[in-house]
């Protein structure tokens, strides 16, 4: 049985909410061990096991710090539990940093990986969501390393979320091979070269087509990543409100808008981000799933069984195998170099 | 009378559509010269003239080169002709890449200006636009050229745009000092100081709060800001549209979506982009807009009166008093050594 070691700490709804969604994937055949407050835990179904870590650093001011510092807190100790093979996958209900810097204190980036990356499927209005990476892990990015997140991408897309000859897209201001930065012409110029070796690699992609079933998976730098994701979020919300708002302000507008209800739940439910289960951390010697600190049981739930999912499909050898094919792994020299 | 120098050879509508928008301008006092093939142009109003000019480089595959290697062009002849002190302002209705190449070689940035930035009114559902730059100009930037952007920006808004005391923010991954780039950390850091002086500096700022009425001018690089602008074109059509499509799935929907048409329509005729003239290109010696192709003779027009009102405001005048109370002018040494 896979199991998934869970930081319950840093949660908006509380520990117990995390909990039922424990229970809930326990239910659907995997193991949980659950890390936080013992006290506001109470009692758990079989197939979770709780370990009392009332100390929780999600709210800290530096994580990387406190990831460091605090060996006590839930998510340090959830992590540690994965890289000592307690459990198979992380999962963080906390924040973002701190899970990053506990994960890769503890169960560490994989072997000939530059840098892990964080990675988030983007939801599209009546299709398929997008898996956008990196998004926020890495502000400044090397050639090497997108080079490295496309096949990460690939291979999650691929063995995670059953596509099943994910076309992988860089972000650029143009999608001609000459467009955007230096640094991202020379990507382009690798993936269409030996390092695309076994990737589907379709060029650049513009925002104007991401949300066009265009591409499956779409490679970035950790800023434009971050800060592509944040508009997103501002321009749908925004244009849900303007719709709603202008209806409601005339009594033809209020009747459209109680009859299209429906409608726009809808478009809610398929913009919610708990259906996908959070964001993954690419690139580390295990699966890790970071929760949204807001969402509900059926979140925290799915969250845990996209990490089973990932454990069961190996998606950490997949990557392994991909990276070597395609030639991008770190050379070992640099390995030695950098690791000391 | 202010007359602004108009290129009519790219507009998709043909060069009797930018005629069209030009009379509408020459019948609220602006005087235009309108440089196009004056076969398809034919018959313009009083206060309109025509100069054939039938080479259009709007479609060419390296606009850059283009507009040096084709003196007789329209976008070449409209730019010359403000260099020459014919005109006052520039507007073109072609592609932003000749467009910003005529201007650049022809009108010329302006003393002290590292590099002219393009400028985009992004329309905010049931709100006011924010001014986002540079959206495509330079894909690199250092800090110094963002520092200007932020008062090229902030004199633009006043004078231009009529907001009273501009709010300026940084497009960033984080609200705090310390998020985003080395880069982006280093103007913050300068527009807090010295080179903020005279500027209402607000901070960074995230995607989830653009569309908040948070700020009222965006700074970023030509590569993010593109990708941006890109994406938010992209997410808000395709929420639009999902609505549209999910309404008329159901018979309750439809009806529904009949009441709210013109809710629907007025959101759209909020996010018209030919109610803000299109794209200002900022830092020249002269005004310069850059009209969409797509737009209509209401779209140029405004982009002529937007122009013409830069002129009356002298917002080139007023930029460059802003950056020499910065200290945020090119010193002249620098000039010399990279103009020569």
């Amino acid at each position: 049985m896979v199991t998934v070691a869970v930081d319950a700490g840093g949660a908006d709804l509380g520990p117990a909410e995390v909990a039922a969604g424990a229970a809930i994937a326990a239910r659907a055949g995997v193991g949980v061990i659950l890390f936080g407050p013992a006290a506001e835990i109470g009692p758990v179904v079989a197939g979770v096991e709780v370990v009392d870590a009332p100390v929780s650093i999600a709210k800290a001011a530096d994580p990387a710090f406190a990831a460091r510092a605090t060996p006590e807190a839930s998510i340090v100790q959830a992590a540690r539990a994965v890289a000592d093979g307690r459990a198979h996958a992380l999962v963080s209900g906390g924040s973002t940093g701190s899970a990053l810097a506990a994960a890769l204190f503890n169960i560490r980036r994989d072997r000939g990986i530059h840098r892990p990356a964080l990675a988030l499927p983007l939801p599209v209005p009546g299709g398929r969501p997008v898996l956008m990476l990196d998004v926020g892990a890495n502000v400044n990015c090397r050639p090497e390393h997108l080079v490295q997140f496309a096949h990460m991408g690939s291979a999650f897309a691929h063995a995670v979320l059953g596509i099943d000859s994910p076309r992988i897209a860089l972000l650029s201001n143009g999608e001609e091979a000459v467009k955007g930065t230096a640094e991202l012409i020379d990507v382009h110029e690798q993936l269409s070269g030996a390092a695309g070796t076994g990737l589907r690699f379709i060029g650049n992609i513009e925002g104007t087509r991401l949300f066009e079933d265009a591409a499956d998976v779409v490679v970035t730098d950790g800023f434009t990543g971050n800060v592509a994701l944040k508009l997103i979020e501002g321009v749908s919300g925004r244009t849900i409100r303007a719709i709603r708002d202008s209806a409601v302000s005339t009594s033809r507008g209020r009747l459209g808008g109680l009859l299209l209800g429906p409608t726009v739940r809808s478009l809610r439910e398929q913009l919610d981000p708990e259906a996908t289960g959070g964001a993954y951390m690419l690139g580390l010697r295990q699966v890790g799933v970071v929760a949204h600190g807001r969402f509900t049981r059926r979140g925290f739930a799915r969250a845990i069984e996209v990490a089973a999912r990932g454990v069961r499909e190996d998606v950490v050898g997949a990557t392994r195998d991909a990276l070597r094919a395609a030639g991008a792994l770190r050379a070992p020299a640099a390995v030695a170099a950098q690791d000391g």
